[in-house]
Order: structure tokens, then sequence, then C-alpha cells
């Protein structure tokens, strides 16, 4: 065979700097090699041996040709499966400048808020969305799936609970993946889940509340006033899990008497995509709002006295000890929240409703039509999904009709479900009505009649108004909604404008030919419940993936379904315990973490049943080995497992984590790898390397999945041999592994949608590729070392001077000097364009700056030229050139409005504030806002989660 | 059948005003309906009297679900046919970011520079491209496709002539469909075009010049160095047709002496698309600067003596008399052109040398391996094309194996060509050869070696560099050309960020549900000269079009041939011509036109052999019926055709058209109609209802194809049933009308990929949908009117006040009041984030505005608050309370450099300046320049064609 190929690959389009940038970069750091700038950054001792076994680049041509042949293997059926997912359509406005725009999934969580009003509008639209279809208070940013979501509740209650309040009870007709997740769930917290008719629910003192679902799993709408009234008048905490788009016809959960009201919203124009991602909601009362978990948009105002939108701190007690620990949600799935709100916005509480009495309507119709020929519709009343009692034999007929004509029903071993969804026809009526004539060995003689139906009980039939704000009522047109989009797209800083340099978020590139899969209607088309003989494409894909991925951290097997970094947490060490329960070791529940680690380490240890005991770091950052050995043997009869994060979060590779491994595993624990800073690993070293037991990934970091303005994730989780047995499983689809746990998503795959995403930045670096990329990742973050060490104190280095591909400025000697905080250098930074890096997480006082590898060296100069004059600006205030009580960084950032006054008051000019280097005159980026008023919580600014200082003991 | 349907309606996204705001308008206006709205606008006795029969629309959703069915009917095998095009690769991150952006397709030509400077940058890196690839000193910024650039380039040497210059020799080796484009232009001119072997060329006194290809169409590589030394020596101009990748190996025309060189830039990115739209070029020596056709950027300086960019002016002359106008040209293919440049500046130099090299390579291989197999290849030297001899019973048996394989070549009647592409693949060449072997009846023994090969003549290996400039050598990661693509389109003023409100331009909205099947493989992998029975789904769709233009217009047949209005314009002129000429009628020459047609009605007219006599209009705007009588009357035996806009170009509705229509046929005249303006036609009259005999359409304006930012369009003719014969034809594929004229672009459809988007509108909006658009296009102008005629002049109104669809505001009078002149305005509006309406068209000092349906009202309102805003600022200059020699309006428009500078000397306040509206401090769109210098050509704003008054007698 021949050697000819094409010159264009993909590693090359991924990469910042070219060949000759990185031989450049290298030269000016007095380095010959990647290779000998590697090998003073990484231990020799846990570097890989060969390389990892990925096969060759594929280029982008080529794998868009065989992903399109790979997922036309699934076969699209008509999905009327409902149970939480059904068929929706995507405005062709929205598809196209939302979810296939760069503009807006590159975009991270809004924590800078002053260039991010965009999104943050579009959030507090899908709160406002929320607050009103459910008819309560508060609703928050979105949450995972429907799934967790009402596990989340189960959270909530607990941590309200009354003394003995322990029992929760769930309705047998709420879906199967929602009480699997229940379960998972409430074991951990000793929570006793009893699952039964909500007509029979026993409601006592041990009862802490209860979950039923509205309509429910069969379709049916039940009345649930007389249920929660009986449970208030006890302090029985109640939720409903409930149909978004049912809301728009029935009385909603607010009006009797809900805590909480969870669901989903992938109805609202977000496609099933194999079970995600989509946004789940939560909403409940005001008075449970400083509970409430994830994360709240909210109104503030800016240094103006503006109005502005921030995101309001995770509301949930930030101090609470780890007793009380309830949640580590951090991620929300912003991007299909968004989706799912201009969807409101774009058809109106008019449009809304008019597809809700559509869908109502046929369901009807076809109701009627199934009754004439005989058949019993059990349903008394329903939204849009109706039930057909069946035996056996009818039932093993149906599924051979439906699908030989292009259709899912869901189905038990008594009746079947018909539930319709946004792309349902008449001639799909028509064609069911067929079909069952057919299993009647009967000919039908349709009779649809023009009449308006009505088959919701009258006490449920929805009164009150939604979606009366404004914003709901003025963009209906593709021209006004597109606009509308785009004056929010402009707000925000995105990857199209610049570097977004945070610390332990992998702001890389997603590439166009990443993305362009996600949205190919093979893909986003199949129900996550359907026959898998229909999913042979995912199946392929998801194989491979977990393959690739087995190969890359050195485990032995994979599960994708958590979907978020902390939901791979939370499943690893639920994985680690159900490996010691397998072994009796009921008693071990310690879990030990150094207190560098993520805050979302110590929520997900204790929402698994641990105990957090803190290992002590150095003050170079490494993990004290003395304390970490001491904690050790104090609590090794009950040692469960270590959280490491590797490199660490200061952006270090220990030298001795092998020990450290070691020491755990002799005293009987598990090693839990963090895989946040996997990009620093991949190709070069590994977690199964340093002899961890198991590591979670960030998809949506190392592998290229965009943050779509916080979230989606997907964290999936990787596993050494003895642990691949205990991977989840799911209530609906058979994947156990043998001793599977229960859920931990709704989803078998979770997010399965989206990992063609990795899939395809796998397959297009090949392991020559994805190893370059780990190498570039650390050269660049090295780069910035060389060049601003001079300028600022870099925090910690490794052993021979280097970081791994991120590295702390500390900024806290400022105050002392001339008053500047960190915050002051974050805000300045977007006047020079730059969306800041992570502030002071690990370390308060500090900048974590990540590149990545996707930074072209131009860019990395201009961070480095904006990052000199800011210090230029300090020194000035040292110096007393500038004035303290009104400087330049103070005051940052400088908006338009704030520039173009008539006053102005400062003693810079107005060109230093909003031109401060020569790019900014040519490509300015403006932040819409003012400072905006962060009195609540500053120094949460990284993450939601609890910081670990709250479970250090004292 | 039931009536459910659901309630999603294109019209109502499509359309801005709803239902209510359509009636609140209405009534501000004392109208009590829509009808009684266009009672009073459009003369009774044009009416339609029964609905146009298109059918009902079709709802978004079903139209992607059917048209994916019907694009599906397209066979795509891969093309190995040339001609001119290729397979190629659109980089994802154009493909998204470019092709399948709103941002950059919904803008219009770059008149107002100082919100353009992002695409104007764009072109000029094409114009660069082509300099650079071609050797030549300027080219200009696109041409509609490869045979009209050539067709231009014998147009300019014949407005160089010297007398007895007539003869046009042309290769038999160019493309087919150029020769008879070559024909087509050359006959009306009286040019003699001489069709034969460039070796054997006759060059003498009456040559005016030569037209070579290279490579040539069967792919061989020729040297015309000696010919066009010898042309030279005589005075003799010469033109090359050349492939734009081969030139990355071949010496340039530019280096042996060529004239012009001309060409297609399809394989830089752009799918073959069955045809087009392609960006042709256009490339020649400074010394013809004057005479070049089309468009060129050029850089200038804007107020503060900063580099701008600025489209300058169409160079070839502008007061040229009407025996001189040799072309009508006034759309470019700029979105096409952006693709193509932007292709060469994410590969760069080494890239684009490296696809080159590699196809080279490939073709080396396959000749190589033929060779073996026993077959002749005849090409000496080629580039990227082999050119095998065989007998007719192997080309028999050749169509049918390449076919069964899934591969189309090209054939004559003694040899068979191999045209590779960027997609092919060595998997390919090895296909081929198997075929190749299966053919002679061996079995291959496939050898390809890893050498690099060359079979390029030594003296034709390119030594010279080109796209050595910086901007073809920094963005070659896919972050570094996103952010590059990102900063150019925030630059420039599209539909996305407000109202286009360009008279005679119609920018509506082009929906996201009309562009999505653009991009699908199924249109865009088609080779314009591919077997019909792979174009089914090109026929089906190009069929019903062609039934509902024809039912539309109320005529008998359609063209889809001309690829711009102007072409249009052209071939309607052709056709009347051929009429005449086939009844005996050759003496029949003389077009009246009205004083008031746009410029490109008698350029288009000379260029079809015509004689151009103008028709005086009132001051009422209307055509002077008694000049026009007389015009005609004295003309009458030679009286070929009269060409009117209906509503004429000043937005009226003349009364008596069928009397003017009526004159024309009684003294055996044809009449044309302009097209320019059915948007306020469809659904209401129609041009057959006017007594019209052939109109052209465009359908980037009417029907909703996107301006792209100055291209492409596509303005087919249609034509009563008495001229559907001569319709024109194609030297390639057989589409004869019976007397169809020879063709007016290169391929047989012409810009088949986009017909589509109309396609799409028409079937989505369903005949009340179209009828609805056009009445509320007109309430729209209406409104606009009513609003701002206390304000400012309306210059025309019909006889009951109102205007149509666009109205013009006459600015003269500010001139002498306060000094303020009409740029004044437009620029200022500017600072209120709109684009100008159209400058001085068609009357000098005034603004056309042309709002379309699609325009929400509170854009509307926005617009008049704006004018109303600036009738303000000129009220005081008027009243002495701002200052004459410094005002905000002629220092419009003000950039953020400027109101940020330290230095203010403006009477007028920063903020005044900035943020005149409560709007623009929410969502500021900034000018990136201040006003361009306008030192050439201002009065040409509307379009570069020369303006009527040059074609006045005096």
């Amino acid at each position: 065979m021949s050697n000819i190929h094409h010159y264009d690959q993909f590693v090359n389009r991924h990469i910042g700097p070219s060949d000759d940038q990185i031989n450049q970069m290298l030269i000016s750091m007095n380095y010959n090699s990647l290779d000998e700038l590697i090998d003073n950054t990484i231990p020799q001792k846990i570097r890989l041996k060969n390389p990892i076994n990925i096969g060759d680049a594929v280029s982008e041509f080529d794998f868009l040709k065989s992903i399109k042949a790979t997922t036309c293997k699934n076969k699209v059926l008509k999905s009327f499966i409902g149970l939480g997912y059904n068929s929706t359509i995507t405005p062709a406005v929205i598809l196209r400048n939302v979810l296939e725009n760069p503009g807006w999934y590159t975009q991270y969580t809004p924590y800078q808020a002053e260039i991010s009003q965009g999104r943050l509008e579009a959030l507090i639209n899908f709160q406002t969305m929320i607050i009103d279809l459910t008819g309560m208070e508060i609703a928050n940013a979105s949450l995972l799936d429907e799934g967790t979501a009402a596990a989340e509740s189960m959270h909530l209650f607990h941590s309200m609970r009354k003394p003995n309040q322990n029992t929760f009870l769930v309705s047998e007709k709420c879906f199967p993946q929602t009480i699997d997740i229940i379960k998972t769930r409430a074991s951990p917290l000793g929570i006793n889940v009893i699952v039964g008719c909500s007509k029979k629910f026993e409601l006592n003192d041990n009862t802490l509340g209860v979950l039923v679902q509205y309509p429910n799993k069969d379709g049916k709408v039940g009345d649930y006033a007389d249920l929660f009234k009986r449970c208030a008048d006890k302090g029985i905490f109640t939720c409903v899990a409930t149909d978004i788009l049912s809301l728009a016809l029935l009385t909603p959960p607010g009006e009797f008497g809900a805590d909480v009201v969870v669901g989903s919203t992938q109805r609202f124009g977000v496609p099933m995509g194999f079970g995600g991602p989509h946004a789940a909601y939560f909403a409940t009362r005001d008075k449970y709002k400083r509970n409430i978990p994830g994360r709240m948009i909210g109104f503030t105002i800016d240094a103006q006295g503006n109005k502005a939108l921030r995101m309001a701190l995770q509301t949930r007690e930030q101090h609470i000890k780890r007793e009380r620990a309830t949640s580590n949600i951090c991620t929300a799935q912003v991007l299909l929240a968004i989706i799912a709100g201009m969807y409101a916005v774009y058809h109106g509480p008019k449009g809304v409703k008019a597809i809700a009495q559509y869908l109502h309507n046929l369901a009807a119709k076809l109701e009627t039509n199934l009754k004439a020929l005989g058949f019993n519709q059990m349903n008394e009343f329903y939204f849009d999904t109706i039930r057909i009692e069946l035996n056996s034999t009818q039932i093993t007929k149906l599924k051979t009709l439906s699908v030989n004509k292009g259709y899912n029903f869901n189905y038990t071993d008594e009746y079947v479900t018909i539930s319709l969804g946004e792309t349902t026809q008449i001639e799909d009526i028509e064609d069911i009505i067929n079909i069952f004539a057919e299993l009647a060995g009967k000919t039908a003689s349709i009779s649809i009649s023009d009449t308006a139906e009505n088959r919701i009980p009258s006490n449920l039939n929805r009164t009150s108004n939604y979606l009366t704000h404004q914003v709901f009522n003025s963009y209906h047109s593709e021209t006004d909604l597109l606009r509308y989009l785009k004056t929010l797209e402009n707000k925000d800083l995105s990857l199209t404008k610049s570097m977004i340099p945070l610390g332990s978020c992998t702001m890389k590139l997603n590439a166009t030919s990443e993305m362009i899969p996600v949205t190919f209607p093979e893909l986003g088309n199949i129900h996550p419940f359907a026959p898998l003989d229909q999913a042979q494409g995912y199946m392929e894909l998801i194989t491979e993936l977990e393959k690739d991925l087995a190969e890359i951290t050195g485990f032995a097997g994979v599960s994708l379904q958590p979907n978020s970094g902390a939901q791979g947490e939370y499943s690893g060490l639920m994985v680690i315990r159900a490996y010691h329960h397998s072994r009796g070791d009921h008693h071990r529940n310690v879990c030990v973490i150094p207190a560098s680690a993520h805050g979302t380490n110590p929520a997900s240890a204790v929402m698994a049943g641990m105990k957090v005991v803190v290992a002590k770091t150095n003050p170079d950052g490494s993990i004290n080995f003395e304390d970490l050995q001491a904690k050790v043997e104090a609590n090794k009869d009950n040692l469960a497992a270590l959280m490491v994060t590797y490199p660490s979060t200061n952006g270090i590779f220990d030298e001795n984590i092998i020990e450290v491994c070691d020491i755990i595993h002799a005293n009987g624990g598990q090693v839990y790898m963090d895989g946040a800073n996997m990009n620093a690993q991949v190709g070069l070293t590994s977690p199964g390397m340093i002899n961890a037991d198991v590591c979670h990934l960030n998809l949506h970091k190392t592998f290229c999945i965009p943050h779509g303005g916080g979230g989606p994730g997907v964290g999936p989780i990787c596993v050494a041999k003895h642990l691949v047995e205990f991977l989840p499983g799911s209530a609906v689809v058979n994947i156990d592994r043998g001793n599977s746990i229960s859920s931990v998503s709704a989803a078998p795959w979770g997010s399965a949608s989206i990992l063609v995403i990795s899939y395809a930045f796998i397959k297009m670096m090949g392991g020559k590729g994805l190893k370059k990329a780990t190498e570039v990742a650390i050269l660049n973050a090295n780069y910035l070392k060389e060049k601003l060490k001079d300028h600022y104190k870099v925090l910690f280095t490794g052993s021979k001077g280097n970081v791994a591909h991120e590295l702390i400025f500390d900024m806290n000697g400022f105050k002392a000097t001339c008053g500047i905080e960190v915050t002051d250098i974050a805000k300045r930074l977007m006047d020079y364009g730059f969306h800041a890096p992570t502030v002071s997480f690990p370390v308060p006082g500090t900048l974590m700056v990540e590149p990545t590898e996707s930074e072209p060296l131009a860019e990395l100069d201009r961070f480095i030229e904006a990052m000199i004059s800011i210090r230029q600006e300090i020194k000035d205030l040292e110096d007393g050139v500038a004035q303290k009580e009104n400087n330049i960084l103070s005051n940052a950032p400088h908006t338009s409005q704030v520039v173009i006054a008539d006053e102005w008051d400062k003693p810079y000019s107005r060109a230093k504030a909003a031109f401060p280097t020569e790019h900014t005159k040519k490509a300015k980026f403006w932040p819409t806002v003012s400072r905006v008023n962060d009195a609540y919580g500053d120094r949460n600014l990284v993450c939601s989660c609890n910081p670990i200082e709250d479970y250090i003991e004292n």
C-alpha cells in the first residue's frame, strides 16, 4: 500500500501553535524538544512505557464520512414510548443559531457576570418559564436530568428533616429510571425508600416526603390535592415530577401544594438523543431557597447602580458540616436550558398551549378510534398518552406489527402506552389505528372529527395564566428571534472571541467536525429505551469510545452513564462502596481527601455515605505524605478510599503519587483519581499507571465536549478490573455488569448524543495526536510561566521548576502594597478582552491559568502582554503614580456607557480604560455591565459546591 | 380527513408583524383591512381574479422531511468529470461559520464601507489570492462563473479595440460551456468568433484577441508563451482560462504575458452544487484597471486618516456612451469568494501547494498503472487530469462499469478524461485501476510507489512564490480561523443585527429552514454535467420551481439559467431578439427605457445589441405616456422592446401600465418587465396580468435567497408562450426548448444548488402566504410613510396617496437650509444602528426605503424613531442650535475610537454621538471606521452599473 496521504491533519488544526512555533517556544525556554520538556515535568517512573493503542488519526473528511455511516446503523422509528422522552421539533432558527453555533456552545459557566449577561438573561428566561408553568415560586437554572432532579428533592427534604423523618414514599407510577436513582441516592443517606401506590401511602412521623408523577408513567392524570393536604398537615414534604408541556393544560402542582416540582424540558425543542443531554428543572417554594440545589440566576446591580444579572451562588447553605452535605451539584445543563427557554420565547404562551392542545386532541382521537375497534383504554384522564389493555399474545403481535410500520410503543405485561410528541401528525394517528385494526383482525373505519376534545378532569383544567412576561410575547417571527439570539450571544465572551484561560476547566477547541454529528437526526431522534437493535450505531460508537477511554486511562472498564463530573465522582465512590460491601466490609466508610481537592470531592464522598478525613498539603502544594500516612493509619480499619486529583489541583505532578496510592492499598482502601486534570496525562501517563482503581473523566474538558455556558458535561468513570462488575446499571435497559449498582442517571448511557464529540476527537487525533496535545498543553502553560514569572509570583512548581498544564499566580501581595485584590485583576482583564482565569481556587487570592493546547501562540502572547500591562498598572499604584481611591483596576471593567459618558472623573484617560492594547483597538469586546455587586459569597467563585475548608475537622 | 393541524405556520415566522399588530397598524392608517389598503394601492384592473395556484403551505418540519426525500433522489457518485468543476472539501469551520451562518449570508453588498470592513477584508483576501496565483497585477472581487468571466474578457478587449479588430479566436480546447457563452455574447456585438486549434490561430489585423484554456479541457498543459508573444507584437489581446489550483504548480499566466486570466474558484472549498454558485475570478494588468468589469475592493482612508477598505466602484469608465457599454455586471459572488479566500487563508501557501501536489501525484500514479494495463494516456503533460484513448466499444462499456462502481468520468468519442478532486483518495485510484483492468479483461497488479511524480514540463514548473501576505500565514489552526472569521463577521451589519431597509433590494428574512438544505451533500456533490438520471432530485425540484414561478408571473415558461438579475435582463432581451429574428425582423433593435429605470437596463440592452431610447418620466414619477408614445412611434419600424420596471423604481403602481404595454405591442415590440419590484406583486397582480412578454425575477430579493454580502444571486426569466422556444440552451446538457438561444451561464440551470431556497419559501408560504407577504410588504412601507411623512418629504405616491412596497424620501432641501446632504443622513443612521436605505437612486439626493414584510413592528418603530431624531438634529442645524461647521451629521458615523479619544472637540456630547436612542444603549453596533473618503463616484452608490442619464441622447 502507498503512503500517499492528504496533507490535512486534524492534529494541526486542533493544536494552536504550529511546529515551527513550538520549536521557537521551546528555544525561548531553553529546551531542545518537547520530550525534554516533558522529561522535566512528569516523573519518569509514571511515564507510559508504550504509546497508547488508539490507532492512526483519521482526517476530518474521512471521519465525517464514517460517522455518517455508523450513525445510519441506528434505525429511526417514530417514538411513542414516552416515559419522559418525547419527539420534539427544534425550531430551525434555534437549532442553527444556538445548538450549532460556537458563539453559544463554547461559552463557560457565567461566573464572570459582566461578560455573561446574554446567557444569564437566557437562563432567567428558563427559570421564569419553569416558575410560570409549574406555578411555583422559585426555580433553578436546570439540573442534570429528571431522575436526579427528583433525587435532589429527596436530598433537599432530608437536609430540612425533623428527627425520625427517614422514609421516602415513592409512587410506583413514577418513571422506573427515577425510582432507580432515588434508591441509589437514598441508600448511603440511610433513607428508607418505599415504592407503592400513592393512594395507599402510609403517612406517619417517619415519613420524610412523597414523590408522585403527574401525569404518571402510564399517562394517567391523577389528583394529588388531598394527598398533599394530608402531607402538609403532617409536615411531610411533597414532590411532583411532571411533564412540562402538560402543564399548559393541567392545573400546575404549585396550585395544589407541592413543595418541589421537577421534570425534564426535553420536549421543549431538545432532541431525545438516546437519553440526553436535556435540561431538568427544579422548582420550589421561596422559603426553601437557601437549600435549593444547583445554580440560580438573579438580579443585582452593577457599580453604576444599573440592573445586572448574576449567578446567585448556590443558596443551599455554604457552611454546613459534612454530615449535612446533601448535593455535589455543580454543573447545570445550560445550553439545553437555553434552548428550552428559547422554545418558549419563540412559541409564546399561545404557541405552547396550542402544541399541548394539538397533542391532547390527537390522543383523544386515537382513543376514540381504538375504542371503536373494541380496545379498552385504561386512562380515565390523560394528557397526551393513552393506555390500551392487551393480553400477552396481543403484545407480542403488536410489537412486530408496530415496528414493521415504523413505530415504537411502550409495553408492560398488561398494556401498551402510546405517548405522542410534537412531531406526531394525523397520518401517524391513522397508521396507529390501522396497526390496531390489524391486531384486532378488523378493518378500521377511521373517524376523526374536527371537534376539540378534553380528557382532563374538570378540577385539573388549568385556569391560571403563564408565560405572561414580555420576553415570551415579543419574539415570534424568525427575524425577531434571530436578532434577540444574536444580541444575547454578542454580550458574552466565548471561545470564538478570545482565550478563556480558566484553570481546571480546560477550555480547548470544540472543533466543528466534532460538533457536526451531534445534530444528525440519526443520533437525535432515538429514544433512550428504544429496542437496542434499533440503536446499533450508538452501540458501536459507545463500545469503541469505552474501549479507547479504557486504553487512555489504563483501566479495564468504563461507564458512560454519569452526566457530569461530580456525578462521575459520586458514581466512582459508589462503585468503591459496592466493592467493599461485596467483601463484607460494610464498615469501610472513611474517605481521605487532600486539602487542595476540588469542593465537589468531599460533597460526593458524603453523598456516597462516607466520612471525610482531610489530609494536609505542603506549602509547595504537594500532598503532605506524613500527614496522609497518619490519617490513613488512624483510620485504617475503616478506610474506604482516597480521592486524589492528579496532577494536583495546584497544577503539579507530585513525585510520590505511587507511594501515596500504595499506602492506601496497604490499608485496605481504594484510590479514586479525580480526572479534572487528565489533559496533562493523556498519552504520557495514566490513572492506571499511578495505581489508582477508579477515575472519572470530564469529557467536557479533556475530550472536547463544549461547556455550553455551564453544561452539558459528561463524567464517565473508568475502573480497574476488579471493579468492572459494579459499574452502574439501568432499571429499564439491561446493561448489568454482573453486580451493578443501581443507576446514577436517568438514561443508561447518560448524555449519549454528545459522546460522539469525544469519539470524534479521539479518532481524529489518533494516539500520536493525543499525546502531542498533552505535550503542547504543558508547553503552553510553561511558556506562560516563563514569560510571566518575573512579573507575578508563580505559586507552585514541580521538582524541576515546571508546572503541568496549568499554573497559579499569587496575587495576595498587592492588597498590602496598593489595595488591589485578585478580583480587580480578573475584572481588569475583561477590559483587555480576556475572560478571567480561575479566581481563588484552589488557593484564595490567586489566579489559576490553563491555556490548553488549542491556544495559538499569538493569543498566548496577547495574554502575556495584558498581564504585564496590568502589572504596570498595579505598579503605578504601588509607586503612587496612580490614585488608589479611584484607579483603573478597581473601576474595571469599563463599559462603553461609562467611558462615553459626559462626565469623566477618572484620573486616567477614557482610552486607557477601554483600549489598553493595540489589539483592543482593532477588536474590542465590551463588557455590558459594570462590576456586579458581589456582596454574596465571593469566595466561591470557582464552583458553587462547598469549599474544602468546611470539611476540615476543628 | 381531519382538519387538525399543527399550529405552527411558517407564514407567521416569515412575516414580521403579528395579525394583531397588522390590525393596529391598519387602524393607525385609517384602514379596516389589508384588502382595503391594497385596493387603494394597486389598480383594480390589473388585480388577479383568482388566487395563485401554488397549493397549501407546508410546515417547516414537513418541508425539511420532504426535501430530504427529494434530494435523496439524486445519486451522489464520485465525480471525475472535471471541465471546471471538481470535488472539494469545505473546511468544516468555514462551512459552519460562513456558509451556514446568517451573520455572513444575510449581509448586503458593501456599499456602506464603514459597517462592512469585515467582508471587505475577506474580499481583498480573495483578490490578493487571485493576483498571487495568476501572477497578474489586479483582480476583481469575483464574477458570476468562468464562462461569463471569459466573455467579459472579450468585452474588455472590445471596449479597447482598434478599428477592424473584430475577430475573437477561441481555442477548441476551451470548456464547451465557455465557448457557448462567448458565442452568445459576441453575436449582438458583431464580434466574429472563430473556434479552432490554438496552434493554428491566424493572427491578423482583424484579430481582437485570443482565448485559451490552461490546462485545457482534456487536462493537457500547453505552453502559450510563443503564441502570446506573437499576439503582443501585433497588439492582440490574450486571455487565459485557468484552473486556480493548478497554478500552485504551474507557471502562472502573468508570467507568460496574458492580458486577462479568468477561471473558477469552485475547487477552493465550494461544493459543485450541480453548477453553482461559485466565484469566478478576473485578473488583468494594472493598465486595464479603468475597464475591469465587476467590483474591486481597495484601500482608502477614513475621516481620521486611518486606513480603511472600500468598494472601489466599477472602474470601467462611468460615462461612456451606450455604443461603448460592454457589461451589465452588477452582482459578484461574494459569499463564495469569501469561502474561497478563507480556504486559502486556512490552508496557506504550503497547504494549497500540498493539495495540488497530492492530486498531481495521484494522477501520475493512475497514469502509470493504466499504462501498465496497456492503455494510451494522451496528455504529454498534465496537472490532475489524464486522458485515455478508447474506442467506442470501450467507451460504452466503461460508462457502465464506472457508474456501477460509483464513478463518473468525462467522455468524448475518442477518449475519456479523468479529473481528480480534493476528495480523491488512494482507494479511488485503486478502484479506477480495477475498473480499467476489467475493461481490458485483465487483472490489475496495482503498483503505487511513494515517489513524488512530476508531469509538468520543466519550463512550466512554477518557481515564483504566492500567498506570501501575512493573512495567508497566520490562521492555520481552527481556533485561529474561527476567531478571525468572527472578528470580521462582527464588524459588519447584517440582517442578524438590524433592518437593512434598502429600497429595490428586498432584504427580507432568509429563513433557516430555507437554508438548511443548501448544504445537504445530496445537493452539493452533484456535478453539473452528471448524467441526468443521477440528478432526479434536482430535476424534480427544478421542474416544480419553474411551474410555481410561471404561475406566480402568469407566464408559460421559465429558465433558471441566468445567475444574476442583470444576467436575467440580458437573457430576456436575447430571447426577445431571437423572437424578432425568427420572424425575419432582424432590424428590430430599438429598446425604449423609461428614465427612472435601473442602470443595468440600458447596459443589458446594449449588450443585447439594442439601441436605447429613453422615455421621460413625469414629475410624479410615472411614465410620461405622451413622450413614450412619441418615442415608440418615431421608432415603430425598428421597435424591439420596452423595458419597464413595475411597480416603477419610484415605488409606484402606474395606473396606465396596460396601455403602456398595449402601445408597444401595437408597434411590433415586446415588453420586458424588470422584476426588481416583484415583492409588491406576488399573489396580487403579475407580469402576465399587465401584458408583459418577459420578466426576470430576482430570487435573491423576492424569493429569499440571501444576498451573501453581494452575491450569489439568481435571475430566472419567465416568458409568455410564444417565447418559450427561445429560452437558453446549453452546450453540454440537452435542455433545448426547440429554438433555444445559446447559453448565458456556464451551467445548464445556473446556480442550481440555491434554487432550493426559493423552492422552500414558496412551498412553506403557500399561495395564501405569498399573497399575505406582499400585502404586508406594502403595509410596512405605507406605515413608514404615514409615520414619517410629516418629517420628510415623500417624493412619489400613487393616485390614492399610497406607495407600493418602498418609498422615496427627498433630502435635497437640507443642503440649502443647513448644508446637510443625503449621505450625511445615511451615515448618521449607522450611529443609530441602521444600515442606510438606498442612497440617491433612482433620484439624486433621496433615500429609498424598503422595509419588506419581514421587519417586525418594533423594528419599524425604532427606524421611525431614528429618522425623526435625525430630523431634529437637522432642525437644530437649521435653527442654529447646532454648529454647521462641526455637526453630528457630517461627522457621522462615530466610531468607538473617536468617542473615547482623549480629545473631544465636538459641540455635542460623546453620548449623543454614540447612543442617540435607548436601544443603542442596550445593543450598540459600532462602525469600525470613520467616514471613508468617497472622492470617487459617489453618485453610483446604488450599483456600479452606468446610470441611465448616460444613455440619454443629447
